[in-house]
């Protein structure tokens, strides 16, 4: 028996469902509010001592870490295979899936909230929002935090996120460069799966304009949506947050314009 | 035929030689002198784009990124195994091993820097030294290393290296709560391999008080340093390195304590 822990809108939790959906395996889905604190309960850090989404929940084993999790998956339930079976292109294929975990997934938070989610903060009451960011356990998150609610766009960490989101687009349009439908070739691979939360939530903060002159990853992001395991992410859509993105995207891409341009 | 392209103290390519050794698999080695800029030639970047070591070259193909070449050798080599065929500790191993690719290989190079390596900066002419970080591509690694080679120890960024180096050491250390011999069981893995190089690295550096509470950690430290595979790091110590880190070592400690007491 699979149970799934995850959250509609987060990348992490998309990702495992993408495989989910791509191998037709059913998990008993558990709905987290992450805004209230859902991921803090004492039974959820049994299973997921980093207090996040998703954790899988394999015969009653846990498994923690998105990326690990889908490799898990692939070797758990082999069909359809999502791994290349030619080593080395399975190396490469580990490569593109964990460029999330070398800094992209920090980006993609940070992005998500000086577009966004400052906006949830910014509608609380003065003191709730003082203890929601006094509640951030380690120092240099908490400042980083006040700051991203605070200025938004204008926040000094932005252009780094930024730049390390612009380059790993960089990089699969390099890597598409060779002229086959997915990123490893042939074949709809782990390494699709663990970049389309990603490429998603920029076209969701209407930043799609980061693949304008990227003709090969737009090619891909349109396949990518095309295929039937994409419902692992569309049926799962926050109406909600879309509003927000729509009303406050616009604005933050005409600002992330001109620093990408600098 | 195996190839690989290494650096004796590089602790990425100790990596791979641990595994190489782990397995008796002959490679014909190729050492590079990065400091005279050996990765940057045109022929090795066709292999390795990143122009760092380690590649591994195998049957005419590359393979890069240590962890990866990790795992591949046991893939394409399987005995003796060095993932748990248990798949949900296969996936704690791969979270361990890839440790070092979420921030710790960073700290590593940036403590390693401020404790000794800037002193081989610091001896070239001003010229050299002006050019030579001049010549750094990204403006905000170039600054980062002009501070490390100015300030060392009190560069602004250490603190926080260090933190992220103590945070990897606590993670071993909970982990070997288990009581069992390595980090993942009764068997050496991918994820001992992982983070040897590491550990090794601060204890050449002389920061082993790092471990002086964490009696697990020094224990496996012990029992690693004991395993025949071990020669591929201790047949491969510059001795020239081991000097530099003797002679500044000791004092740079003594800040660390003080930053890490903070």
């Amino acid at each position: 028996m699979l149970e799934l822990y995850h959250n509609d809108m987060s990348v992490c939790a998309a990702k495992v469902r993408l495989v989910l959906a791509e191998k037709n395996l059913e998990a008993k889905l558990h709905h987290f509010n992450l805004r209230k604190g859902d991921q803090f309960a004492p039974d959820y850090l049994k299973l997921n001592p980093n207090a996040v989404v998703p954790t899988l929940v394999h015969d009653g084993r846990a498994v923690i870490e998105s990326t690990l999790i889908a490799e898990y998956l692939d070797e758990a339930f082999p069909a359809p295979p999502l791994r290349p079976a030619d080593l080395a292109d399975r190396a490469v294929m580990r490569m593109f899936a964990s460029i999330p975990d070398q800094g992209l997934h920090a980006a993609c938070g940070t992005i998500s909230t000086v577009v966004a989610f400052r906006h949830q903060f910014l509608a609380l009451s003065p003191e709730e929002l003082k203890r929601n960011i006094e509640e951030t356990p380690d120092a240099a998150r908490r400042e980083r935090k006040r700051l991203g609610i605070e200025k938004g766009m204008d926040a000094p960490f932005v252009p780094d996120a930024l730049r390390v989101y612009d380059g790993a687009l960089a990089r699969m349009e390099t890597r598409l460069a060779h002229g086959k439908p997915w990123l490893i070739g042939d074949r709809y691979t782990l390494a699709d799966v663990g970049l389309t939360p990603y490429v998603t939530r920029l076209a969701h903060l209407h930043f799609d304009g980061m693949w304008a002159r990227r003709p090969r990853l737009a090619a891909w992001y349109e396949r990518i949506q095309a295929r039937p395991n994409y419902r692992a992410i569309r049926d799962f859509i926050n109406w909600g947050y879309i509003e927000l993105f729509d009303k406050h995207g616009p604005e933050a891409w005409r600002k992330a314009q001109a620093i990408l341009a600098a």
